[in-house]
């Protein structure tokens, strides 16, 4: 340790050494940087070229009127000490809480209760918090395409162990391939964890009532616990596939389900998801003491967290109004009209895809042997037209490559007759 | 464990056993919870009764018009495509980053740069969320009386230790009392991270230059770092006293600054808050290998965060416009009114207290020999006002209470009377 002498004193010139040591061994992520690099760079060396996005993954909609006018409503409550609030309950109004059981639930068949629901600022967040609730020597299996953070945060957490190559040692991967159209097999080692996120970023694969079970069942038999993603099953359209993991028998106990407000009604910018856990997850402390899941959870956001918006939690409750419901069913209309656009030309040209049906994303083979970052480099240059590379979602993705349905329609059908064209 | 027989599987009754073991060890938060059930008694008992809450830890006065225009215009953004927000940076919006380190710091002298502010959903999250930082091993230092999330979210990281009696055994306690007007003096075992909240939660103490200067010396000396909580700063009116640590010479190497407006604007049901990591912070990983908490804080953030509500962040920004600023001081002198209306009463019946200068908070002395909660006793059954007792902070405010200046003028003035009359 270097000593600096100031004044009188000898200062030391850094402070504590005791830094989580996990960071020092999570690479930057490059993915997201690397694409906006590469598009930058070839926007300055064609200035006149007309580039279509096809790798957006945010929505371009705006929030739907419902929601606006709730949320007017709440600046205004918000204004008035009659009708101001303040902190509110970690957990969420009940207003919303009762609403999404009502709505997302039980009017489905499906029993979730109110003190089951947990109202955060966004799926994000909390699929990266759930980490508190489990000790470090956990073992996590994701599938492989993945989405990063699950990944990342099990790595700060130190649940990975050491990257070698393109993997962590820890960690185990459930590759995904077109064959089984990018539905994970169940793994040969037992996990802890296993994360699964249905209809699939970045493949768009949506799964089926009797393909889940099959996973619920081995988390049963295993003692497994199952972080469920549905962050997209607002583009679920089809009786098939599942919109909630609690349609299969016996997932309360054995599943926590995370949902997001920001692919349904583009709350995005706004930030309001929330995460169900429910009260049959009984765990066990490395002792062997029994505890909930859902209890633990509850403390956690009532120590870490101090809920979320009141103006965004309005909002949320506006989206499931008679007006709301068809408000945000016009936007995901409006998306998926640009999955159909897309997969027809993709069809008429011959070129291998999956998703864009229950999934705003479309998940495309890359012609003959280009690796995903040379298809990247063939659309950008030869059409105009960008998308994400699939070996950025790991190892089994290379040689694909994802677009989204976050364009307009005029600038989809644009792009789709150009990629056909190039990708022949 | 447990094998129960579901038709023709056998499923374990629970699930995965690597929980985080820490949980088991925090025990329940019992202060609120406690006050809460002793007032709803008191009232089933005395319907009639007129009583006062003194004890409210949240704001009430509404959110000032210009905040609330920016809403009203940020919802409007949000309702257009030509203006719609959707994924804003993880660090936060630059037009509220420049505006805060222009206001918050520049313009008062002080050297904080955009990238070194990261805007969050509030305090209370980057308080708990700072903890990804820090190894499991790193030792923690605590004033008591203290802010009990600084204890339990060390406690769910595993850095408290066994607990032993009222206290954690790897935990290091800065005991404040009234004779150092509840400023800590020096610990003797040297911490690696040091908690500091000034003006204080829940004495009201403020800190002077000097008085500071002795932590940010000790921390630059040791090797410590100080996370500062200035939640309260808009409190302080006299210049003796310190708003921002940065105001310190040496704190940029050893301290970050964690601020809300949740006090300052009543943004409590709102949610915003920032955290300033400065770039001079250099830590070292276990190993020795030096790191910037810069760039470890932006990394967290961006893996686990999703930025915060757009809205909150226009609002937060209009607070710093000449008309914001004049509206926020107007609600703070509507409490710093009822901190002399209280001072006045307690000062006229010679009870002792510290804090309602620079604080919303009034730290008294129960009388006698009496406990903080035989002391809530009497007030509520002879005198009909609520406090926080201040044995629910820790050992040392044990025989002490807490008013807050949060209600209106009219029941604070009644309240005055009844408690000088009571404790007197």
């Amino acid at each position: 340790m270097q000593l600096l002498a100031t004044g009188n004193f000898y200062f030391r010139s850094d402070i504590m050494n005791r830094v989580n040591d996990n960071f020092r061994i999570l690479p930057a992520s490059y993915l997201f940087s690397e694409v906006g690099r590469r598009v930058t760079a070839f926007k300055s060396e064609n200035p006149l070229a007309d580039l279509i996005r096809m790798d957006i993954g945010d929505v371009t909609r705006p929030i739907c009127p419902a929601a606006v006018e709730a949320m007017h409503q709440a600046v205004d409550d918000l204004s008035r000490s009659e009708t101001f609030r303040g902190y509110g309950p970690e957990q969420g109004y009940d207003f919303l809480r009762n609403t999404i059981v009502e709505w997302d639930y039980r009017r489905r068949g499906l029993d979730v209760s109110e003190d089951e629901v947990f109202i955060s600022d966004g799926a994000k967040s909390d699929l990266g918090n759930l980490s508190d609730l489990f000790s470090a020597d956990a073992r996590v299996a994701v599938t492989d395409p993945v989405y990063p953070v699950y990944v990342d945060t099990n790595v700060i957490a130190g649940r990975a162990g050491t990257l070698e190559g393109d993997r962590w040692s820890r960690i185990i991967y459930l590759d995904c391939d077109a064959e089984d159209g990018f539905i994970p097999r169940l793994p040969r080692e037992r996990p802890d964890i296993i994360y699964l996120c249905f209809p699939n970023n970045p493949t768009g694969a949506a799964v089926t009532r009797e393909q889940l079970k099959e996973w619920v069942d081995y988390a049963r038999r295993e003692g497994c616990l199952i972080i469920y993603d549905s962050a997209y099953e607002i583009f679920v359209a089809d009786d098939r596939y599942v919109r909630s993991i609690y349609e299969v028998e016996g997932a309360r106990e054995v599943a926590i389900e995370v949902r997001s407000f920001s692919k349904t009604a583009g709350f995005t910018g706004l930030r309001c998801g929330y995460t169900v856990v429910p009260k049959e997850l009984r765990a066990t402390y490395p002792g062997g003491e029994p505890c909930s899941l859902n209890q633990l959870w509850n403390r956690r956001q009532c120590t870490k967290f101090n809920g979320a918006s009141y103006i965004a939690q309005c909002a949320a409750r506006a989206l499931y109004s008679v007006r709301g419901r068809a408000e945000i069913q016009a936007d995901v209309d409006y998306y998926r009209q640009n999955c159909r656009t897309l997969s027809e030309a993709l069809t008429g040209a011959g070129i291998r895809f999956c998703g864009g049906v229950a999934s705003p994303y479309l998940w495309v083979k890359a012609p003959g042997e280009l690796t995903s970052w040379q298809c990247f480099e063939l659309l950008l240059r030869r059409a105009g037209v960008t998308c994400t590379p699939g070996s950025g979602f790991g190892r089994c993705g290379e040689g694909y490559i994802r677009f989204t349905a976050f364009n307009t329609h005029e600038a989809t059908a644009r792009a789709a007759e150009r990629i056909a064209k190039t990708l022949k």
